[in-house]
């Protein structure tokens, strides 16, 4: 089968022939739907190097780490699934005998410095195939949404949903405020996210006048940038500041609107990873506004993401590409031409389920 | 200035002419924009004496515990309101010293046996008058909503309010259920807050066709009685059973029917007080389903739910009685010919602010 | 080697001859320091069949489901764990693939109707044998502390420890009150964990004086039965009720027990299986009080357990038996003989970690 | 009667002799047993100024947040209260109708702007005379309780109490750890909130060696200064770091400290208002560490500290002065000779009652 293969440091991943691979004990075989590809892919092969990561990111294998499709084959001793029906893949793979492992959580692995690889498609073979295998305990169900829209919410669509989850109780009943900086791939979803699980009202901002435009179809009140941004979001909240703060971006500037706006008791949650330091002390924020940062989630928390995604709540914003487009595919994403996410499809004949949950904003291929 | 007032034990109330009362250090004049009638001031003219009842409910005093209004003078000490604001009022008045009430949950005030009086217009002077006096503490503020459909928000509103914030950890985020049993006036704006305040699938039904329509158009999945009727929601909850369960009802068979839909871990809440008898083992319920009650609410809540009506989550269906066919309100209301709640309006020439948030369903006076 | 085989329904277990078993790929061999003896059990091979329970428990298999032990094996792809070393085991064993599976909360398998056990030692071969193989992610670590003593921390103490965990917001912080009602394996452990984990005045009650003076030691107030015991319980919480009652009996009267002295907005959960039946409408308890039932407890439960047990606030009653004096232990409980747990211990002269935890009450082997 | 009068920014306070109060409606006399002094006093009468501080500080009035007493008289309007029993202060009189009022928050008013004070002995005549009048909402029960030890819970107590309970949900159940930073008046008492109200190993650190004696004798881990010392915190953890921060003392060191050994997941809170800047960037504390600071606490929680008080699970370390001596409390205060909280005593012969939860360190009057 062919498979997108990250084979050597500091080096674009290729197209191969590989041979596909057999389910173990507690394993499936997954024919993959969708793969979507992800920026952390590009530091990966791009950025990366021995000196930089640990050994569980060291190549050489597929990519992929956003991936849905189909169950092709059951291994032994897994009970319960069917093959033909549509499942999400939950990434993360710790040592499965921790404390934060045993609750769903492989992301904050307590034996991670021993684990072998961090994830499917981070370390062992992920979703950029024809085919692959999974602990069946990373499975999620989609029943009969598109499981190609669904792809990106592997990680794209859990890490604003973790993180939103954890601010929850800021933004539960009336009278609440949401502030979503950064409107890519992540903070469209977030937008969703928070008006289907919450009456806050939802503030956006972002650069790109098309991705405000689209964050207010789906609700958001869109505020731009520039002197008065800061002033024009606290009028919004009646003064009292912003409930809860997602900043998808995380530079210094995007940190600091953050808490020239939070509430009181509100918190700011960092999600974007570009690193900015900004300047914290007693008097820096309203009193206990919380700062923090957060980092992809728990399966539990797919499972939850998934339902809502069937439920119609959510729509993902998805550009298809073939398999033998996979390159191109990166090169979007790395130009940032694409407004949604980039989803590698590699058996594009197969009959996904049709859903108006799905936004395809460019064409097959491109 | 006139006023509706309760007399005596198993006497209807009579419009009477009193002298416009004025705010003591603490308190603010409300001038009435609407005050909610309510079945439970029928049992206390109706059903209740001084065997039944403690001497907090004693007449003589004016009815009216869901009121409106603008403020027409601010008493002594009072800083911070200005005269013609609408406010909404809430209507429990405890100890003012004990912990319940420092959390402004006066309704379970711990030296309740000591007080005076349970809430305004159970047992003080409440709002089916042209004026009534209110403490500032009691006060919610309506800024531009229509004060005269928010009056039953104080009773009808905050009662399912409390009641779902108390379950909302069984509803948050992806993949839940909740249903709503009893399509009165508390069970749409359950229904109502449901929907804003969650991502849950909200279930509703009653045996009145109007009302499940109604409850139909405001987002809920409707489900007739009968024999299939628990196994249809248990279909729509995929198996798993009912998160949260919300009876405003509380028979004996509504009970029983959320003892058989409930799910494991979930929550059934009995609102309504028809004191229905169940029976409860170990067995007779999937594990750690909880079963309780739940009583008015506190005044945060009320802020909160104020700011749901506010911001346009929750439209309250009222018909409006001008004073002086306050009477006839208590007709309707005791023969059930109202889909929604009667609101008497004192001042029906006042300038309210318009609103789509109401659906005016009867025409003033009837 | 020897291990306690339960073969046939309604036949009591007998001693056999069994090959020792290897760990398969992601699980572990024990050796097995201590296997606590449970009522489950017996009721197991003395009163269950066909007719009766699903096919998971049926036999043949080994019983033990209360186990703790030395690492004698690590099977393939088990990463992080030494041979030696000493582990507790969480019983329940899900379709490991499912929401609640993947929080650890096996108890709750969405697919347990398809499982082909329920437990290691219910319908998989426990910890009543000289070995036996877990699944890596079950095993709890338990550093220095006595493996003997922890292993009724298994069940015994996950109960408790689980039920108090889901109360634990109602008796938070100071001025708290809880009962607990029962002073056996399980009531004596909810002791110790609500005094370490709580500032709450824990009060307790039985009918063996011995059972009350060993509670009184470790911290409760005890109240005898009769006639005031509810009032006597109600005096020692000021008047207020109890913020959470445990019931670790679950007949009728200790039920209504329960719901007399239980607080507003206090949480009564039921966790003996007796099967008392009681009534419930909306007046039979104060506002807001919950009631309900438990079940055993997750996996991260057990990490937190055993830490309070390595911790030192935690000690486990034992009475230990050779393997060859299993069936001894069995008859003890049946009879009710012990006051703490029976731990089978088929491994005497292993060089167990010394620990004042353990309180030894009769000789081994009697 | 005399007062501790503070009358003209940037001078010290006198005692006078004033014209006693009268309690208006809903308020009470109250004649005081003792009344603590707080840093922020000094600052209030030596370092600000009306260009600093707002209006509500201004003088002239009497100094004192941190009082208890016994009631002389009781106003107009308020039920339930007995002369000569022993009551607890809160301090904070906010607007009273607010959302934040609403709930006995009355440190978040929103309308704090508007307020003519700040709190008791912050604005409005406060403790540091023999009597002093109170809104009744504001007392809080102490039973048989020593009053005059208790004065210091007010505010000293409070802080460390609310900051706990909001840190609460890091701390529950088994297997975890708090730090507490800084061992004057208010880590003494964050250490026995700990011991008492969680399973949590309580580490702590302070320059003073009779500091970390005393919180030793009071159960903490007690850890020195020194280049080892974030690498021993992290060793008393087992690795995993600390789950719960409180710095009392707020330099950018401690905050340093705190950020080196927060745990993942874990929450760091600073109390004290020194002030210091720290770096925050994604990559500088681990993934879901919370930074948030803290001021004061709530009216409900006064009453859970004043329970745990009257349970015997705080001792407060007090140094008692006579009225005519307060000016020499304050001269301890500002060099640091006391370990302990200063307390006048404005009526030392009053029989107040014994506690062993007073800890004598200094002579009356010294």
């Amino acid at each position: 089968m062919k498979a997108l293969r990250f084979t050597a440091w500091k080096t674009k991943p290729s197209l191969q022939e590989v041979e596909r691979p057999s389910p173990a004990p507690g394993e499936v075989l997954l024919k993959v739907a969708g793969a979507g590809a992800c920026h952390s892919d590009v530091a990966v092969y791009d950025q990366f190097d021995e000196s930089t990561v640990g050994p569980q990111l060291a190549p050489a294998y597929t990519l992929g780490h956003e991936t849905a499709g189909w169950i092709e084959e059951v291994g032994e001793g897994v009970l319960g699934l069917t093959k033909g029906d549509a499942y999400l893949v939950y990434g993360p793979i710790g040592c499965g005998h921790c404390a934060a492992c045993s609750r769903g959580q492989d992301t904050y692995c307590e034996n991670a410095a021993q684990t072998p690889f961090l994830a499917s498609g981070l370390g062992k073979d992920g979703g950029m195939a024809e085919y692959m295998t999974v602990p069946a305990r990373n499975l999620i169900p989609l029943g009969d949404a598109d499981p190609v829209a669904a792809a990106p919410l592997a990680d794209a669509g859990l890490t604003p949903y973790h993180a939103i989850k954890l601010a929850l109780d800021k933004l539960q009943g009336g009278g609440k405020t949401a502030l979503v900086i950064g409107l890519g791939g992540l903070g469209q979803i977030a937008v969703q996210v928070l008006k289907a699980t919450t009456a806050a009202t939802v503030i956006a901002t972002d650069m790109k006048p098309e991705a405000m435009e689209l964050a207010g179809r789906r609700g958001a009140v869109t505020v731009s940038g520039g002197d008065a941004q800061a002033e024009r979001i606290r009028e919004l909240t009646g003064g009292r500041g912003v409930d809860a703060v997602f900043d998808f971006v995380g530079l210094t500037p995007t940190i600091q609107l953050a808490q020239k706006v939070v509430a009181k008791q509100g918190r700011i949650t960092v999600v974007g990873i570009a690193g900015g330091p900004v300047q914290w002390d007693f008097y820096s924020n309203p009193y206990e506004a919380e700062l923090t940062n957060t980092y992809w989630g728990t399966i539990e928390e797919l499972h939850e993401l998934a339902a809502l995604y069937r439920d119609g709540h959510i729509e993902v914003d998805v550009t298809r590409f073939s398999l033998d487009h996979a390159l191109e595919a990166y090169e979007h994403l790395e130009k940032g031409t694409l407004l949604g996410r980039a989803v590698v499809v590699p058996h594009p004949d197969a009959p996904a389920a049709a859903t108006d949950a799905v936004r395809e904003q460019v064409a097959m291929g491109v």
